[in-house]
């Protein structure tokens, strides 16, 4: 293997892929990266793989002699970062001159040169591909839309199973992405570029940890149009795109059937500004934080207003009104602040849409206009 | 006490104070800021005190009604900084109406208000003030450069007492900086702009902690030709420029004579670019690293070239040569990268000279022009 790239093209790709690099390996190859690089094609590709996330890029370089070989992953990511930019060769030459003592990798920028102990290619593991399956197709920026409107409200509590993935389901037309820790919901439907032929219905749950990544990936490397294919299967899920791979095992077990748990009919209906309802809460918040995280909203019809109040008897309160739309009766509901914040964050449109039944029913957000997306908060009894 | 202002400038001061905050308060009172208000002058001051630490600035207000009041500070930054720009009010007129339940605040921003439970401004410690002292003059620019130049060296290491903090000198017109840690040594000499009528000299050694405080408020709230004002007592200093004043205890304690160990004459002298010796040692640490942290410098007089390598045996090796103008023999010595990296950090020319007699005497390292800046590092033992 004998390649010669630029500092940059290798740098960017290393920090792409490196993120798939276990931080304590159960095999010790997997604490590397593989390169592979093809003379025929001249493209140079990188692979990491923690045997549930894999993520592979690939990119032009010169390639002399083609071959593939496993090299240390954080000595090569933090000396390669640290080079100035401009040429580096890449070869194993110094392994063959070596007598029995392993692989060796020398990269050579401008001036010195880095020699890295390597591992052989042929012991890290292939990263999963899955054959005869018609993709899905999305754009990048309804992915990112699905991934940002249902990561958060995944469970970060790793005994919660299922709960700590998201739940995508398929349907002739739609993707629909969902996702919820047992106190919160949120649910976003995109659309399918290429509707499913046989009209079936295809579910699998990936890990947030893997979806965090291709949130960050898209956001590094994708162009709102571009195409992503995605590919399920029982078990495995792979997105494609351009010279980009994520693949992912999927968490085993039955997700919640979590439509049945939105309500179809409302009593009353909240129209506000998003942003000045979320800042609002924010200073509400600091209280609230000092207490027992629970903001108290008042509806009030007659003044079209929603007050955000909060009692820390030891510490003080505070008191805040918003101009709001309100159709129905006058009520006052309770939350936990938090799951109100990260939902309000979430919600991709200027105005929301609360949905009220009592004080103790689900209620609903939605965003006006735009993506469809619906977030369900349960409020907490109210204590004064 | 009654008064309004700006958003900006409340919230702009508390964040400034708040550092001296101690966030686990000897007693209760100490969790609290200190607010003054003086109706005639029409200024606000704010402060905070850990016993150690103190922090005292003021701004303009429309002050109605003159006061002081302590208000828990964590409440009072994170509702203020989170609040829009405009106009505030804050009273404690809310306390009279209470039966004996302790003093209120009222924080009155546009819509909505803040009440927090707070103390009486009685309970909060005085600041130190030095009385009678003749104060020694510094430009912030170059009370900067001097912890800019020492700060770095002091040790993290809390048993070992004045270590831990930077030793100023005053002479009759210079102002000194000194700190190490036992393995390396920095000193930086500046002007002191108003020489001491006695002659006689001062030395007191200051905690790190605050003077790092100093230096952040420092680079944010004052011109480079803005004069400082330095009270120097015993067990206390304080600092005064404009409307700010940092105040803290000294450390007890012997300081080593330092200037003992800067040998006076040298066998051989290195001049180099700084930052690519920097940047070039940042590659070569990544493999030091994984070893003992050991860089080799080989210098070569011939080819007036410094060499920097580092063998990590199980994992790999790294060289890199960048010129250098050498006047003395040939000699290969080597350091840990992390003493030498930050000392060259913190020198503040754009070429530096190493002077080094043995591989196992003092090397001193100084800036080409400007600043009088010596920092000293001992080599360690090769081991190969």
């Amino acid at each position: 293997m004998k390649l010669l790239c630029s500092q940059s093209d290798l740098s960017t790709n290393l920090s792409l892929v490196s993120r798939a690099v276990p931080s304590r390996p159960n095999h010790p190859v997997l604490a590397n990266i593989l390169l592979q690089a093809d003379a025929e094609t001249n493209q140079v590709s990188l692979t990491a793989f923690d045997l549930s996330l894999g993520i592979r890029t690939s990119f032009s370089a010169e390639v002399w002699q083609g071959g593939a070989i496993a090299i240390p992953a954080k000595l090569l990511v933090d000396i390669t970062s640290r080079l100035p930019e401009g040429e580096i060769t890449l070869d194993d030459e110094a392994s063959e001159a070596s007598t029995g003592e392993g692989l060796i990798v020398t990269l050579t920028p401008k001036s010195g040169y880095y020699q890295l102990r390597a591992m052989s290619a042929e012991d890290f593991p292939e990263l999963p591909i899955i054959e005869d399956a018609e993709p899905i197709n999305l754009t990048a920026a309804a992915l990112i839309e699905g991934l940002r409107g249902s990561l958060f409200a995944t469970s970060a509590d790793e005994t919660k199973q299922v709960l700590t993935g998201v739940h995508l389901s398929v349907k002739q037309d739609t993707l629909e992405f969902g996702a919820t820790d047992g106190h919160r919901l949120a649910v976003v439907e995109t659309t399918n570029e290429s509707p499913l032929a046989g009209g079936g219905q295809l579910e699998v749950t990936v890990p947030s940890k893997a979806l965090r990544e291709l949130e960050r990936m898209l956001g590094h490397n994708a162009a709102a149009e571009d195409a992503i294919a995605l590919y399920l299967d029982q078990g495995q899920v792979v997105f494609e795109w351009q010279n980009q791979r994520l693949t992912s095992r999927t968490l085993e077990g039955q997700y919640p059937a979590y439509r049945q748990l939105i309500p179809r009919q409302f009593e009353r209906q909240v129209t506000v500004d998003r942003k000045q309802f979320l800042s609002t809460l924010e200073r509400i918040a600091v209280l609230a934080d000092q207490k027992n995280n629970i903001v108290k909203l008042t509806i009030d019809h007659a003044a079209q207003e929603l007050t955000l109040s909060c009692e820390a008897q030891e510490m003080g309160s505070g008191r805040e009104s918003i101009p709001a739309e309100i159709s129905g009766e006058d009520i006052e509901i309770a939350f936990n602040v938090k799951y109100l914040m990260e939902g309000l964050k979430a919600l991709p449109s200027s105005e929301i849409q609360m949905h009220i039944n009592q004080n103790l029913t689900p209620v609903i957000f939605t965003p006006l206009g735009g993506l469809k997306m619906t977030y369900l908060a349960m409020p907490v009894q109210m204590r004064s």
